[in-house]
């Protein structure tokens, strides 16, 4: 599998658009437009939240029913959340408008909203910046870069990541499949199916069932196994949209092509994931916990989850402080039972390690060490818990003043 | 049922004393030290966290199988957890120096440690702080309210309440019962079982196993209802010690006595907690949830406490931002299930109610009286769920960019 560019646009048959609306933002582009040249196989996973913001309503009734879509409009500014039957009509309006613009039918046009939760999307701007981007549809990697800008709230980065890789076709040889996304997200971030605004695109052909099937188990170990405030978001989508072009043969059961295709989604996913992490709201660090030799994957991925959503580990990692006590005191209220006197807890990282806790007891150490690693961009803890031969990776950020300031004053 | 001072020692036969032991803070008392001349039952609550300090696991002990005690010695600055075998011992050093001190068996004395995880408490500076005490016991107000500020670590204020209702005597006539406590408590606050360390004193004749009964119950709704930060500690400890000196005729069945009694317990309990909650480490505002017409007394809780316990309304507090679909965001991910276009929101205070969301949407309302509502010390939100008759209400506090410091920078 080979690293490529091209994010969204990696994949053949697939162009993007972004445009300035003029929805909250001034002087940046908040739309992105994608569009597919052939009909895409779609899957996707959505919040977890009862509160669902109308285009989520609208997505997941497509990906449940059509099964099949053509382009993505996303706006950034405006979540279309608590919006009531009102903010269901201009999701309506907006995929009719967006469909007659490019020739689709309206049920073929995925949407996202992101931003403040209440106010209704101005309808005029949406339609006005679909017809401006539908003239400037391009197939460049740079066109795909220009969409993952758009979509940006609080984001301090753009995220976009694309993977190339070799699948049979139906002539006996091989073909070059390109899988690429984009996402946003920094704040409300708590994944409980997926988290924030994701799309991929593929020109892998495969069946509509084991693309679900395949984003279904990804999103487990990666955008669910981040966090930035435990907020869990109204708006959360992850879609990958599949057109088929490659001319691999197609994938239609769960054999050596279609494990191929799930390592090549897990190694965009979690790209995204990591990313999204790093860039929580106000964060200087990324913050990482591996929990191994667990007993069950589930636990471990409950121990790794409790220390990256504490409070005072991100605060502490924030201030650099090797304040390792609140590792320990996170993985004792996860609600996983062990024997914190057969533990033991790391600080690791590319200069070295050192040994928190083990034998029962915080152990002293060389606080020179302690803060060299924590001044790394990449701030990792792990945690043998000598149950078993399970584990778990869980990713977030520090907690900063900028987190409170951030989100102190959002609308304003 | 009155109000009144005196705090620990507002009960017959309660005395406390404090000193500068030198354990960690400079210039201020750091340890208290509580007595009854009488034997008192014991009841207690701890934290549900695996990794519990040393002090936690001695007064469990004491209160499962002695069920008696006669004293409490307290530390702030050191939470002797994650300390081994080695601080246990210590522990059981400290209850004997003390026992032989005032004349009691070791077993009678209960001990409480709050502050860093990870160092062993200086024995030395411990058993010279409780000589020291033993000189200066009284049983005077002033003597109560010094306690619980030496039990202070990132509290911004003591905190203390009492007491006083009457229960019928043995002669057929009634006596005035009194019952007060102190406790501490700022950060690391989630309680789930109980909160930090809180000690109740009471000069109520009652029968260890209906103290304990009526501590357990009332918890739930006082000290388990509140959060500062998510982070459940190591160290919680609520104690209730009651010597029997009031002479009223001896609870031993849940009737109108020992009704009157829980009542007591909850309001002295409730006014702790709120005090605590309110004193979150950075805080400026207290934050109010209620849940009401919720279908279970369950629901109702797990939906208040998600409010208080969000990162984005917190901060959204702190910065007297009517950002309001946070509120429906952090109900909607609670894992309670209901129907979100029948529920409605409100911001509640001294100056009035603003509706926030209502028939689905988020409603225009009037930002001026919003601010002035998010500029009362208690900010006050409700939800009616038009679901049922039960209800609950949770207790947090805001984030602030002195949660972040104080927490970034918490051993130096």
């Amino acid at each position: 599998m080979l690293s490529i560019t091209g994010g969204v646009n990696a994949a053949r048959g697939f162009s993007a658009a972004s445009c300035a609306a003029g929805i909250k933002y001034r002087g940046r582009d908040d739309m992105a437009l994608l569009f597919s040249s052939a009909d895409c196989a779609v899957a996707g996973v959505f919040t977890s939240n009862i509160v669902k913001a109308a285009p989520v309503l609208w997505d997941r009734d497509i990906v449940t029913n059509e099964k099949t879509a053509r382009a993505v409009v996303v706006n950034a500014g405006v979540a279309n959340a608590a919006t009531g039957e009102e903010g269901l009509r201009l999701c309506r309006e907006t995929a009719a408008f967006t469909g007659n613009a490019l020739g689709i039918p309206a049920r073929a046009v995925l949407l996202g909203s992101t931003g403040v939760i209440g106010p209704q999307i101005p309808l005029d701007k949406i339609t006005s910046g679909v017809a401006m981007m539908k003239e400037t549809l391009a197939d460049t990697p740079e066109a795909g870069t220009k969409a993952s800008r758009a979509i940006m709230t609080t984001d301090t980065v753009n995220k976009e990541c694309a993977v190339a890789f070799d699948l049979p076709s139906p002539d006996g040889g091989s073909v070059t499949v390109r899988l690429g996304g984009m996402c946003k997200g920094s704040g409300m971030i708590h994944p409980n199916m997926c988290t924030m605004l994701a799309y991929l695109t593929t020109d892998c052909a495969i069946d509509q069932a084991f693309l679900q099937k395949a984003l279904a188990g990804v999103v487990q170990d990666t955008f669910n196994m981040i966090t930035v405030d435990g907020d869990t978001s109204t708006n959360d989508t992850l879609l990958v949209m599949a057109n088929g072009l490659a001319g691999n043969t197609p994938i239609v059961s769960e054999g050596q092509s279609y494990g191929l295709f799930r390592e090549a989604l897990f190694t965009v996913c979690r790209s995204l994931a990591v990313t999204m992490a790093g860039d929580g709201e106000g964060a200087t660090h990324l913050l990482e916990m591996r929990v191994y030799g667990a007993d069950t994957k589930e636990h471990a991925k409950t121990l790794a989850k409790s220390v990256v959503s504490s409070s005072l580990v991100k605060a502490m990692v924030f201030g650099k402080d090797a304040n390792c006590g609140r590792i320990l005191c996170a993985l004792g209220y996860a609600g996983v039972d062990f024997d914190p006197a057969n533990i033991e807890v790391f600080l690791e990282g590319d200069s070295g390690r050192v040994v928190f806790y083990t034998g029962g007891r915080v152990q002293a150490f060389d606080e020179d060490r302690a803060l060299a690693l924590l001044s790394e961009k990449a701030v990792r803890f792990s945690c043998d818990m000598h149950m078993g031969s399970c584990e778990a990776t869980a990713w977030g950020c520090d907690l900063t003043y900028d987190y409170v300031k951030i989100n102190g004053d959002y609308r304003t």
